[in-house]
């Protein structure tokens, strides 16, 4: 392993601050696996169980949340370096959330469960990393919870988004049929069709069949409690 | 310290499922404070930083959440044995997010963070168990936040408590003025009451002024969705 990998490994989330002799150290007790993904090859699938941390090393990934029983399906997208869901290795739902799609050729690194707890905790600024970044998304989601506050149509289609998505900027995809969308938030058909479509007639969504895609939630969200 | 001291911390989250070995270790090792609180004195102010694990051993206390900007606050109770928020000790917001006061008499047992990031969190077991609890926190509210969907005037007061309070059931207060309420659920102010006076008629819940009180949530969750 070239001296550059090794940066980019102490660039990763949870690895950032260790030493290069830990991460030696490291490397000699835990099996790593590399794995590499062609564009559209899917990583890992909502719903199966996560019993490793696969980190993002290069490329870009697509997260496919779909919810079933309300008949939707959300889009959005990361780069590397990222890892994903590791909120979803403990836990009493160690569950994947989403499903996570090649959009890039994507290189991984993926660390089995046991590894982690056993050896990987052991290193103080590796434990921190994760503790901090579990709190952090509690927190994160806690916040959004206090604020989830009801507007108009406009205001709730937003909230709605901004609920759901890991970040409130960069491209979303949402598939949903307008009655559907209306009943989630309990408004009409038509008030939902009329935000959307002055959403398109103001360049900031796309409308398709049964989907609407969002090239910059950030422009969207700024709409938020405007009164036009 | 007697055995059944030994017993009783053995069951505070966190410490489930480690050796009394492990506890003797651990004694010799960590500064812990005992503390008691008589009914009414305050253990822990909202917004101050969160910069140790307090652990109820005995008695009962009430959780207070104020919202400023929007100008309510939510009471509910916890029993011990129990842990004030251990997801506010690390991220990037290391501030309680709610006011603690004893409601009978209280002891504690406090644990600075230096002494759990250095040696607390050496114990596997301990480890795991913080791990989890940090998980099974976030899944837990990122599970409210996919579900937090808005229905009739009834249904969005219900929701309202639920994403707020810590647990589906139990006594809450909120203290809140019926516009404010409306408000934040974007209904009419007469709607609200008439709901609110509705749950009062039935018995579930008590108004006072500004303020109502919910005996036992449970009861008002299970009407969530019928159609009286």
């Amino acid at each position: 392993m070239e001296l550059t990998m090794y940066d980019k490994l102490l660039q990763l989330p949870l690895f950032q601050g260790m030493s290069k002799f830990d991460f030696t150290d490291i490397l000699e007790k835990v099996k790593i696996h590399f794995n590499k993904y062609e564009p559209g090859s899917c990583l890992v699938r909502q719903d199966t169980p996560c019993n490793q941390l696969i980190f993002v090393l290069d490329g870009e990934v697509q997260i496919e949340s779909n919810d079933k029983t309300h008949k939707y399906t959300l889009w959005e997208n990361f780069k590397s370096p990222n890892v994903i869901e590791p909120y979803s290795l403990f836990g009493m739902r160690p569950y994947f959330t989403a499903s996570y799609t090649a959009v890039t050729e994507v290189n991984t690194l993926n660390i089995d469960k046991s590894y982690i707890l056993n050896e990987l905790c052991r290193y103080e600024v590796f434990n921190l990393n994760y503790m901090n970044m579990l709190s952090n998304r509690s927190q994160v989601i806690y916040n959004k919870l206090w604020n989830a506050h009801i507007g108009k149509t406009r205001d709730k289609i937003i909230n709605f988004l901004l609920l759901r998505c890991m970040t409130p900027y960069g491209a979303k995809k949402l598939s949903i049929r307008m009655e559907d969308l209306a009943r989630l938030i309990d408004d009409t058909r038509i008030n939902v069709s009329n935000v959307l479509n002055d959403l398109q007639n103001r360049g900031l969504i796309q409308l398709g069949r049964r989907t609407f895609s969002i090239p910059e939630l950030r422009e969207v969200v700024q709409l938020l409690d405007k009164k036009d």
